[in-house]
């Protein structure tokens, strides 16, 4: 048999770790918190669990709790010291405890007039959620009902609470199969024609308290417990038993939770919103988490429990209406979130219920809100002195700043989603279907809006693309050749939508039986993957003054540049706009794919002939130079990294027969030939083939015009004063032997054209590469002697990391991420642990050859803030991303900064 | 300008140094070696040079050696220290020297009656080949030419001798440049009417001398030296300078020769062989280079110098009828074999010259030999006594027993090579051509012989390669398809002979404007890639007892163990025959390609649901049962190795629309389905993508059956008292997360099997992964936890760290080993500097987890000679490799043990 052990390290999540006051162990096992009272602070999340420290640090500030009592965590340790038995002491600590309670709600356990009801809930030092339910009600007998039944005088309200409890108590402390209560539950509803629960009135329901303790009775073999005491200690063996179930302890193997010396258990009052129309319930929070404003914003329901809320089968009030429901309740409440405020310095989420006219605050925490409401919300707070800058940037989640640079989807209109795909570039577009690049091209010129609706877009499709208002596709992952271009732009696109599929000829899509052709409309959601049917509302971004005060203050706090991948004097401009520092990665294929270049280029690719080859090329030099004097204008002297050519030949070349025939009579020779041209640049895995620095060591010539080009631009910018600052990467390196080469080769080159121009000055212009490559990082020691800088393309690298191709890794990542073999999609998001590795060794190798080395990265991960952190900490100097990512990286790299310096 | 230091420190190649006896300084210059003293001997490489240290050597045992001297590597360091002048009393102790030659050989310095001729040669103590050219004939003037003349009878060659020294003498000493004196030859010659040099007669050669001595003149602005010692002084001194010329110091920085201190200079007597028919010259070994036996053999020619026996231009006889021509000399000779072998301990390659009865040795080294001669010799040399077992087992090159184990071209067969491929699988093949693998199948049926020609071939080709004699693709590299299958098999393949094109509709071949049919034979030869027209004749294979004997030695050497990659019973139990140890790598996929089988998989494929799934994979069940009994049992209780599905599922299917509707009728579906279903598993890059355990975690019910089948065969031979010991190995790992899963899966059928049967009994199965993917090195720590074994797979993890697909790394592999931007193909032999970094990594991260872990390597490399000494050092627990290189690892890794003990 297999012998391995198998130990469960290796899933790692967030870490739940947290500093909180350790104290000496003493023989107080139980901290009370309520009005006359409170033991506890939110400091003691080890001794009081989360849920309880917290409870106490609600009470403490004066918020009005529903008082109650927390069980320490070193109680539920000794209860396993002592073999599974309640410690001695503990049930008098508790009973003096219930007392203090009854004295503070004026409620009474178990009594027959106005009784005091509680609920028992675990809760540990690390949230574990669902590991025991919570029984609520508890207190409630045979007598107490009576008394509950004339303190609120609702007799159905009062039993239901009581056939509420021994269905949970059962359950939960005594183990009764749930199902045998639900079989009684139907019967009963059967025989009273009751078409939902509510319908059951107060016959049925006694009826039903009656079955529910039968059942007990049969399961347990003993009557429902009628000493609430009994009830309640039994309550608490459970939770503290519940602590070492088989699924408790595989949670915390798997979640890697340890050090935790058992759960603590929490037992407070119960306190009802649906006690008559003097009680309600409600959520509400301190600031409007929609635009941020400084306003109390949210909902009440009048006789109504908090789950109504939630529920939305009523319809509840915004609170600015309840002063004339109970103007005390509420100017308690408008108290309350001044209080709050200063002292979480949050906005916060806080759940309420009024019992008989009294407030309580069930629950608070930090408000969820959107990217403008975020930073609004960030930029109040330091002017009303409650948080400084710091706090500010780290405020504002760097992804949620998309809400206020592209436009969004309506949040109120309905959604008729017919397909999800993968967020793959974010914003809203709406258009009519378009089958070809051509397509979109010609019906865009005609004034409509089109959606380019292809399996996968290529090079040849950019005129398309760059036509259409959004782009789709049914294969293809986060950094497929669509996404990556489409978020270069910032134009939408979800891509992978696999469960459409196109029918190019027939011009129609289906998806789950629904067809839709070029005449219908669809709206894509970049932002969330969604594919809608019609035309959705879209809401335009609106930069505020906030967002250039918060981007100021992340600026200063930064140590990270950010520089953006633009391959157009446009898209430089517009990334300049957004606050980029230079070009990180400037693509030079992408130039060849127009009009007249693409001919030169093919030209180029058929030559047999070195001169031949040389010919074309000198064609392709006059526009590559207007190209790189265009960008490097644009980039007024700030440095521009322009990659050499990439992509394997073959992506230049038309692949059907038709398109082939047309080529091969454009250029003149053998359709036959051009065929056979084709063929030979077949390749099985054209990632791993003939592209990159490959491509320039077996055509030097190649190198050799794109050095030139670079080499006459920057004079020609020169004379113009401006002064350029090329930075000349050379792609794909595997070996120091092939930058050697190559770097020698661009030298000679940029000495010949220097003296070819009799050009007196000096050019500033360096050399490096892309570490892309496994054994680049693995080399990187030897690769750094030719190198001035390195730039990290982890796009590749992450292909070759994992094994993983972009464009084919839809077939799998679906059910690697749905079954946790993987925490993220690595192309989103850098995998510190493997890749991380390599760049890691790459840094340090490189420095080590080269102290001062430029260390920078042009992968899709240069806009991702997790990926940006990473880079922080590793040292890099840069990290580059598409222009519209450019602030999110800005505020990603100042909270890395932030974080990174306490 | 770019601002980075280039430094070729990143151009490895093989170490130079060797450990010499360093001396102290002395004032000594000169070192003498002759018949009446030698100052120096074989130790004393750095400072007599390599050269000169091995002239001492051999005339200190004993030969008769052409007297000279060696100026020491010392003086030339003092040459540059006073600034580039000859160092005091140099020329003193030459001219002592000179004098003490003069006395051993009886001849006098520039006399005109029997004058003593000297070579000036430079020898640095590591070998520097064309650093600096020789000068001969030194020594010659217009006096002792006259004195030649008369010594010899022989006009003509004195003439030719003079007309020599000033060429070399002014081209190389005084830099003139030898197309000056090119030109005059070429004038006279014309003038003559002579066709050849050798046309010219006495009259012509005075015009020459004459014109020579010209053409010196008006370059050199002098008379051509008349003083013996001003020609030797000159040359001397051109010898020191030419340690500094920048082709040199270019020459050692390449190299990474550094430490030394300068060259020697070697002055030696001339000798002749063409002085007439009591001279003559030859080329000797001491046993048969082709069979190793152990009897004197060689070549030699009567009246004739060394360059005669090699140009070929006449015909040399053997060395046996020397006695009757010179008895004394080949009595001398015979002893001198003896005793060259006593002192060298190898098979020696001499030169020898016989001076008018007089015989001198001009050279002796290592001699080259056959496979077959270096098993003799080494087993013979032990039982002589004259080295001892590790030294035999040292002595043979692994690769060379190729030609023990396979049929090889008759070397003595003439060649019409038509075109150069890589050699992908040693051994020689003869047949007609076949173009698609049915084919090949039915022809070879018919009793013909063929060869499979075929672009590439892909696993649906898999009958026709095993029919034919051999095979040859025009792309693809050593580890393509059809090299890794023919390998397996121990059959020839000449792969990526891409000069070939291959016209398959046509059924013909052209390749250099020559074409052949499939009526036409060819001939491959697998051992150096050559495709030959015609049929070339065949030497099969003869094991030795020597072979036995020296395999016996290594085995009791090694430390690694040497398993196998083997497919089938038959594979196995060759492999078994051939000494393998277990079985590194059972691929099970290979299994799935016949008849009834492919049907099943293919259903499998096509299925939409799991239930479907299931079905089909229950018709494979018995079949891959059936398949892992007979390889248990033809292993008998070795540990098997087996590798769950590996290549992504589109290769099952057939591609063409014709085949694609044969099966669409066959599995009963509509064939748009079918196509549907191809168009959805085709890939971009396969290689890296939806394949190896990604397949199993969409899949789980094929590893489910794939284990079920391991278990279940295990079991059946258990009851045949065959202890089976299946090792299951789950392929493409890249995250702890998937081998977690995926063993734990395995675990569970395991288990359920054994229930199901009631099987009591301990079955010895374990359960590890191949770490191939880049990421599975750098965290083979977490994977570890989950794995009893490592297998390295080494093709994949070459490809993943270099970036290269094998099956496209033809188009430019070519380049980068011409451009020496890869020392060796990395395919075949193991990248020690970047892949061996990430296996090393894999050996130490893993042990760290699991002291015990097993390693091995199962991919191409594990039958390289240099890659199994690097998973030697590296710790491995063994190598995998096809069945017929077997005997290669083993002798491999017993040389890796002796080497690395040392």
């Amino acid at each position: 048999m297999a012998t391995a052990t198998r130990k469960k390290t290796t899933r790692k999540k967030t870490t739940r770790k947290k500093t909180t006051t350790r104290r000496a162990k003493t023989d107080k096992k139980v901290y009370y918190f309520g009005p006359s009272k409170t033991d506890g602070d939110g400091s003691m999340k080890q001794l009081l669990g989360g849920k309880g420290a917290n409870l106490a640090e609600m009470t403490d500030i004066g918020l009005p709790v529903p008082p109650g009592f927390t069980v320490t965590t070193e109680t539920c340790a000794d209860y396993y010291k002592v073999g599974g038995k309640l410690p001695a002491g503990l049930m008098d600590e508790v009973r003096e405890n219930m007392k203090r309670m009854e004295r503070d709600t004026g409620k009474k356990f178990g009594s027959d007039s106005d009784p005091l009801l509680v609920s028992v809930r675990s809760g540990a030092a690390a949230s574990m959620p669902g590991m025991m339910d919570t029984v609520l009600n508890l207190g409630l007998t045979d007598k107490s009902l009576d008394g509950l039944q004339s303190a609120t005088g609702k007799t159905r309200f009062a039993l239901d609470a009581y056939r509420r409890l021994i269905n949970m108590f059962g359950d939960v402390v005594m183990g009764v199969d749930h199902h045998a209560f639900e079989d009684e539950f139907d019967r009963i509803k059967k025989k009273h024609n009751a078409a939902t629960d509510n319908d059951l009135g107060v016959e049925g329901m006694e009826e039903l308290v009656d079955a529910y303790k039968k059942v007990y009775k049969k399961h347990t073999g003993e009557q429902f417990p009628q000493d609430p005491y009994v009830q309640l200690e039994k309550s608490l063996e459970a939770v503290f038993k519940s602590w070492n179930t088989p699924r408790a302890i595989r949670y915390r193997q798997i979640n890697e939770i340890t050090g935790l010396q058992g759960t603590a258990v929490n037992i407070q009052t119960m306190v009802f919103g649906n006690m008559g129309d003097d009680s309600g319930t409600g959520v509400a929070f301190t600031r409007d988490p929609s635009t941020g404003k400084n306003e109390f914003y949210g909902e009440f329901l009048i006789n109504a429990q908090g789950e109504d809320v939630v529920a939305g089968i009523r319809t509840p009030k915004p609170v600015k209406e309840m002063p004339r429901w109970d103007r005390r309740s509420y100017d308690q409440l408008i108290k309350i979130k001044t209080k709050l405020e200063k002292h979480y310095k949050d906005v916060q989420d806080l759940e309420f219920t009024i019992e008989r006219k009294k407030l309580y605050i069930l629950q608070t925490r930090n408000g969820k809100r959107t990217g403008p409401a975020a930073v609004k919300i960030a930029c109040d707070m330091v002017k009303e002195r409650l948080i400084d800058q710091k706090t500010a940037v780290l405020r504002v989640p760097p992804n949620d700043l998309n809400q206020l640079l592209l436009p969004s989807l309506d949040p109120k209109a309905k959604r008729d989603v017919i397909a999800e795909g993968l967020p793959a570039s974010p914003g809203a577009a709406v258009g009519k279907l378009a089958f070809t690049a051509a397509e979109a091209a010609d019906r865009t010129q005609d004034g409509e809006k089109v959606l380019l609706v292809r399996r996968e877009t290529s090079p040849e499709d950019i005129d398309g693309m760059h036509a259409a208002q959004g782009i789709l596709t049914s294969t293809g992952g986060m950094t497929s050749h669509a996404a990556v271009v489409a978020r270069g732009w910032g134009k939408p696109c979800v891509a992978g939508a696999g469960a459409i599929h196109i029918d190019e000829k027939k011009r129609k899509i289906t998806v789950n039986g629904r067809t839709f052709t070029a005449k219908d409309t669809l709206t894509l959601d970049g932002g969330t993957g969604q594919v809608l049917a019609g035309e959705i509302a879209t809401i335009e971004p609106k930069l505020s003054g906030d967002f250039a005060t918060l981007m100021k203050w992340a600026d200063r706090m930064r140590t990270l540049k950010v520089r953006t991948n633009a391959d157009t004097p446009e898209d430089s401009q517009r990334a300049r706009d957004f606050g980029a520092e230079g070009i990180g990665l400037c693509r030079t294929e992408h130039m060849f794919f127009e009009g007249s270049r693409i001919k030169a280029m093919r030209e180029m690719i058929v030559a047999e002939t070195e001169a031949a080859r040389r010919k074309a090329l000198d064609k392709l030099l006059p526009y590559q130079r207007e190209d790189f004097i265009g960008i490097f204008t644009a980039m007024k002297g700030l440095p521009v990294t322009v990659r050499l050519l990439d992509p394997p030949l073959h992506e230049f070349l038309p692949h059907d027969a038709k398109a082939q025939q047309d080529l091969a009579k454009t250029l003149g020779i053998k359709p036959a030939k051009l065929k056979q041209r084709v063929a030979e640049l077949h390749e099985m895995n054209p990632m791993l083939g003939h592209r990159g620095c490959r491509l320039a060591v077996t055509y030097p010539e190649i190198l050799e015009m794109q050095v030139r080009a670079i080499v006459e631009a920057a004079m020609a910018c020169q004379k113009k004063k401006v002064q350029a600052k090329p930075e000349i990467m050379i792609p794909l390196v595997g070996t120091a032997e092939e930058l050697d080469l190559l770097r020698g080769l661009a030298e000679q080159t940029i000495a010949s054209v220097k003296k070819e121009h009799k050009h007196k000055g000096r050019l500033d212009i360096s050399i490096g590469t892309m570490i892309e490559i496994p054994r680049a990082a693995l080399t990187a020691d030897d690769i750094a002697e030719h190198a001035d800088f390195f730039s990290f393309g982890t796009n590749d690298l992450t292909q070759l990391t994992f094994g993983y191709s972009r464009d084919d890794v839809g077939t799998f990542l679906g059910d690697y991420l749905a079954k946790e073999l993987l925490p993220k999609d690595p192309f989103q998001s850098l995998d510190a642990t493997g890749v991380g590795q390599l760049v890691a060794m790459g840094c340090e190798k490189g420095r080590k050859t080269k102290k001062d080395l430029k260390l920078g990265i042009c992968g899709e991960h240069g806009g991702d803030p997790s990926s940006v952190e990473f880079c922080h900490k590793v040292g890099l100097d840069y990290v580059s991303c598409s222009p519209f990512r450019v602030p999110i990286a800005r505020l990603a790299a100042a909270q890395a900064a932030v974080r990174n310096s306490k």
